[in-house]
């Protein structure tokens, strides 16, 4: 390492990654978070939210496929959809490749954070925002949701992990909330979510998530990937009350994505189907998990990467 | 991060894997190889070789259970096996769960690591060089494989990575070595290796080394595998000229582990068989990768990771 | 920085050294510390106590020479020496040069380090624990203090800075343990001692120190020199009861030198007397301190380098 | 260290100083050099010049005065000064303190970063380049010294070191260089300079500096001081043909410190005389030092803090 400058990230408890900046390419704080973009060699763009590396402009379609496509392909014609969070606009761009869609709602409480994307980050959102189809709204996405009655084919999370006791994306990891979103999915509808890091030794957050949502749907899958830019392996989840999203055959997958003329990069349908094949050690890990986060006692992330329970602080 | 003692690892060239050691547990130098081993809090005992980390006591049963289990349940009754490399241990105690093994030849070039593993490493080795099935001889791979016509069901590969143009590791890459291989497979037989570490931007050593395979064998198969401790996901290959390893069925591939009882901790057959499905951009890789080492020009790895053919420096 | 091991010290909150390690020599712990050693290339052996760089092999001199010989050459004979503390063995060496001196107690309460010190640390105390005049205590020095009646003609305390609300060693830095000290030394005796790192945004240690020991001794004089190894400059008391020990000539300390025949490497008689003279800002710091450190109320620094005062918790 | 952005620096080849960056101020590159400038919690804005840094808000002070007021002290009435150097204007700032000052010439070859520090650095030049007597000259300093036959009553060097041996700086640091400031210096004039760091474990620097200006000048003088943003001790010498610029009574100094007036925070008079007492290690190491640095054969220091001698590269 020569001199100059570099970037902390404490990947666990004992193992911190040590990333070489090329360039600052802009720092600062919005209303909710302070976020943080350097110019890397390997990875390109990194983007930096409240300490976490959230993206790389060179690997962000691995996570971007991985995210948004499961749940596209598993609805035969989506029409209409929501994503919550998803500011830099990446989830947005790939849920618009489905020729289908009619109507994006993006709901994301952090304004700044999506005027400084449109701005320093046109790698991640390429022009989606200008899309007639997408609806960017500022606003706490489980307030909008109540507040709101508009139903959607497919539903797309894409959150911070509750990383803190006074983490207010807690509430976003509860039955009740994922009940509102079931609410909020038209009949034969699906939602698709990332849902935190997988690791040998920090699998909680994980089986949590997943033994929650298993709580309100009737099929709940897991799935995972490596993402090279966190240099870890991610859990994602699909759910729905209709239908089993990971029992498509390989050749509805395979139509679906070359009906729609997907230009993909990294997904495949037969490694798309893999990716829902899980180890052992991690299936077990997930049904042994009795953690269910509720609104009265919601989980949230030590920085240890426990998960512990406890009712939300109230100021 | 704390006081303390730390081990810098670098993963990329831009990208420092920082670990907390705990303790520090032994450290010197054998004929070949410098040894390190540290006591770390999220992975127990890490086993560092030449600066780079080869396995951690948390972990390794999943690198292990996948470099092994692969080839030995690709075979339907292997009795004699060679293991080329393989120091600690691990790799022979996993071969000798398979209850039909009569015979395991392990050659490895360096006597004293293999000691210092049988005193430190336990928790690896668990006892299997006193196997009366085991045989370790101490001597270089290829020497022995030249000078010795002996022929096994399956032939295990577990070496470091050829980084460095002076690393003798580079004559265990070649065309020739591979063919060398092959002769000594009996009818039936299957070749598996450890083949690099996979990584959007450092996709070079696995390409290369499956093209490199690929001119030998009839069948040659990639797959590859997260592996925690390493932050990375890894490359495996299988090789057989009689029959594609790979296209075993699940359920086959679910009777050999129930028939053959392994305690296995993180394969299933479902997911063994996953680990063969690759991401587009990595089969690209494989696919557009020209670069086939030999013994006039075997290849070598940059620190960059960038792989370079040229003929080993005479002294 | 290369792969390896690196050994992390902050030097302050917000600055880091990290050294690298080319060996770990031994670590452990004893009854009362942490203890580690390790190899440097620039520095050679470095000596670890509870986390802080105490002494590396190849500056230590430099070290031992400014705490020893300035209270040594201030006294005209000395015959009987106490050290407080001194464990590794080399402050008791550099006072045994002194032809006078007839006795030297060393009360150091961890006999586990001295004897670990005494096999792994020839280099410091370079035999100096075989010569007949030293007798070695192992016991808490204050209680020691409290329970022994020896007075002696100079006294150097060479301690571990208080760091930590729960420091033991909080209670060898208030007005009653020097007010002992001085009870213990004969007429025309002197006191050296340790006195804290300098720095500019970290004066408070060296400042709060004189203030206490000003409250006790008629003649109180700060000293400081650059330590190469802490990569800082350290401060240093004189104090005495009789006579100014800053006020020697040159041609006085010059002559005494001379006659005791001391083989010095890096003092001489103008570079001692220089020690004495401080910059502005540091004076005006050391004026401006109105924090004195009781037994009622014994001040310790914060990890910041603040000076606190509270009083010591009872178990 | 928690997450966030650091800032690496090799103080040594196996000692690195991590210094956390709170923000980044900015970053860029002159036609000469890079520059970058970060906030830090201990010492404020941070300024580094290719890659080393070269001042602190907090503690330039202490840097500047220990550069600038021995010469000028030295001399009974400067009022023409050459700054050969001396970017950032403080330098400049503290020259420009002496009232009997008419005419200061700054030489610096970088017009860019004097533009940089004018906008971003005002704490460092405090309206200095403001001051009607001040001429800033962008050119290279010996190029200027040649075509221009003013002289001067003090020139002081402000460079960076000669590091590696392409650097240009190689050409200020030889005996013909010294020969060309002497012949700019008026009778009576004196000569001031940044010579080096100080380190135990690296001498080298400043023992070539001085025995390369003693074949030069009749008086050469060492002195140093301890700059904690540096965590090091840096030397500086004064040199002059006329008389011994260390010689001076401490009450001159006194006197015309008080005369002119100095708004002094870290020097007095006593405290400036005891710099040029040095301690017996490197009194040694500069009195040892046989290399000269001539144009044909001028040195350079290594990335090892090793100074060799060889002639400048051609293109």
């Amino acid at each position: 390492m020569d001199y100059g400058m570099y970037y902390f990230e404490h990947v666990t408890p004992y193992e911190t990654l040590v990333r070489r900046m090329e360039r600052v390419l802009a720092s600062g704080r919005t209303r909710f978070q302070d976020f943080f973009i350097f110019e890397s060699k390997g990875f390109g763009k990194v983007l930096i939210l409240d300490k976490d590396v959230q993206s790389t402009e060179r690997d962000e379609y691995i996570y971007h496929e991985t995210l948004v496509h499961p749940p596209m392909l598993a609805h035969p014609e989506p029409k209409s959809v929501l994503i919550v969070g998803g500011g830099e606009g990446a989830t947005l761009r790939e849920v618009l490749r489905h020729p289908s869609v009619e109507r994006v709602v993006m709901v994301d409480i952090d304004d700044q954070l999506v005027e400084m994307a449109k701005t320093l980050l046109p790698e991640w959102h390429q022009g989606a925002f200008e899309d007639p189809r997408a609806e960017v709204v500022y606003d706490d996405a489980r307030k909008w949701l109540e507040t709101h009655d508009d139903t959607f084919d497919v539903i797309i999370i894409d959150l911070t992990d509750p990383v803190g006791e006074h983490n207010p994306a807690r509430m976003l990891y509860t039955v009740e909330f994922y009940s509102l979103v079931k609410s909020r999915l038209n009949p034969g509808g699906v939602m698709g979510m990332q849902a935190g890091m997988i690791m040998l030794t920090h699998h909680k957050a994980h089986p949590v998530i997943h033994r929650t949502v298993r709580e309100v749907f009737r099929y709940t899958r897991s799935y995972k990937n490596h993402i090279p830019g966190f240099f870890l392996d991610f859990g994602f989840i699909l759910a729905s009350e209709s239908f089993d999203p990971a029992a498509l055959s390989e050749g509805t997958i395979e139509a679906r994505i070359r009906e729609r003329n997907l230009p993909l990069k990294h997904l495949t349908a037969p490694y798309l189907e893999s990716l829902f094949v899980l180890p052992k050690d991690l299936t077990e890990a997930i049904e042994n998990e009795t953690l269910v986060s509720t609104d009265a006692n919601p989980f949230y992330l030590t920085p240890e990467g426990e998960a512990r329970q406890a009712p939300y602080p109230q100021e």
